[in-house]
């Protein structure tokens, strides 16, 4: 981080497969519109239940993108 | 939620009648400009007084969408 | 509050007309199966949306009731 | 909000009806002691149960009041 | 969710292998006494250290599950 | 903590003595209907007023036990 | 509490003896200058410390009381 | 702090020039009614804005004063 | 506020010179891309240290702006 | 305090008897290796639980001591 | 635990691999310099993002370890 | 940050001048006595009060620095 100005945006990915799928699929989507995607912090971490296992992971990230000058 | 990915947003409604008016207001205004609103989430409930009376509520929502495929 | 002990449960009820309407579903489910319901609080405040409107208020309580001596 | 000092005092409004009548009630006895009320924040809902169903909602309240210059 | 009522219980799982195993441990015993789960939300995650090495994660859940109508 | 999966559940204790008496009186009751109370957590202190002194200290715990395997 | 209005103030009492003490000493001299005293959160423990030892502690009370109707 | 009692007060103050400034004005201002007051604790700061620059710095602090003995 | 409807952006801004310059420069520009700027919020403060000094200050805000009705 | 720097560091005191030996121990343990120990702010109270009664509690504080000028 | 002391020190790991590698390499260099390393408590997960990708994970743990008696 | 670890220390700064001042002093503290010092988050700020006017500015910060290899 430098002199620059940032924007945070709250996404929530999710994955049948892990905690970490989910952030992925959060920031893949969060790059495909957004320029300059420099970092996440999670937020929140939760899931539903089908026939008592996890069926998706839910993760809620703030993605901090840099603003254009 | 299923395998889709979501983006949180948020949006302070204000009504002179309830909180759930003011609840309403903000969902009505989001769904103008956003297409898939799924849930909200309260965030904060607050408002100002005039004359020794409510003037208006004031409710800060994070109010979910699914981002298109 | 005496000297007795107390239990708190986390319940989540869901109504389409209004929160208090929710934290009343909350509490008359509770007090099929508990006895001594003496308090609420108020956790968590959440809902989802069905064609750009409350679909559901869905309130979340820990409800305090009195264990037997 | 101006050039002004506030103040902030913590009431907890109670009402058999409704979350917004307690926060009313809280508002107005707040109102005949206290000059230039201009705004609240809601700390905490609660409130008692009798015979399986809400005996008071009780709300406590941030009611913020402009200081004398 | 739709007009049922839900419970939150606190489960914490433990596991060797990894987070995603420990809510999966969590999940499974919850689901051995419990009908219709639903949800999860991890409330805290830590776990104890043996040889240099993490010896388990210890996950703590609340789980949500619908009451019987 | 090893392999097993524990549950955690919300209990108040109150004692006119000392904070102390408030645990062990919650801990004691809960150890009548749960077996394999292994921790608790201090998630609350109050109490009520009396003439101008303490009347009882509420003092809520989250109690951790081991569910059977 | 029934359909009055309460208010909170917040108060730190210190004692070299115990945190029982600070308690008491708090709402001891709350009750000088307020009447209907009725209850107390603790917000916060802390103290200083002389020759390795704690000098006094200090706790952070919300002292409710009954506003005169 | 020593064996005393102290007791805290929220106050904001505000100012266009800096958020130690809106400090200082509301010390400034709990002063001029209170007795002995020893401490602050900044609990907010937020502002608003006017035509595109900060308007007014608001600093909500809490004011701990000693009480007479 | 009014009878509007607002949104609330988190944009982290950034300054060699002080907090509230940091401030500013994340208020100029939201203001850039957005109409009827009204208030700000601050969320986080820190900074990267250069050299034993701090290099930036990095300022998290909510920026509150009113939606065209 | 005054123009200092001060440290803090995160101790966890137990002890069989009260929550306040606790807090001594964790101080005095401190005080066998820091200079200049001024002040503790209790963070967290929890214990274990051994047959039915409190085995040990645990209290985890931050201990402030002032750095060598 | 026992009738120990107890210290808990902050460290943040990283690695491109998940977020329990990220744990795993907290621990270690923890264990390099510490005795007795005997549990964590995860505090914060967050990233930064490489080409749309997640380039570290970075968990911040609290690590607890005996002091020797 | 990359692929190293990270450790975060808690200094307090005071200032007679500025907040900036007091987290200036704070990190000007730790560079004496630690390595590759690299960021810095405000976690309290307060000061205490001399004749009506700040006597200091107490800020908390959480520093971390990179652990050597």
């Amino acid at each position: 981080m430098s002199d620059h100005v940032y924007k945070k945006t709250e996404i929530v990915g999710s994955s049948k497969i892990s905690i970490e799928d989910a952030i992925q699929q959060a920031i893949a989507r969060a790059d495909e519109s957004l320029k300059h995607v420099e970092w996440f912090e999670v937020v929140e971490t939760r899931g539903h239940v089908v026939d008592g296992k996890v069926g998706h992971y839910q993760v809620t990230l703030k993605i901090g993108f840099r603003l254009n000058d």
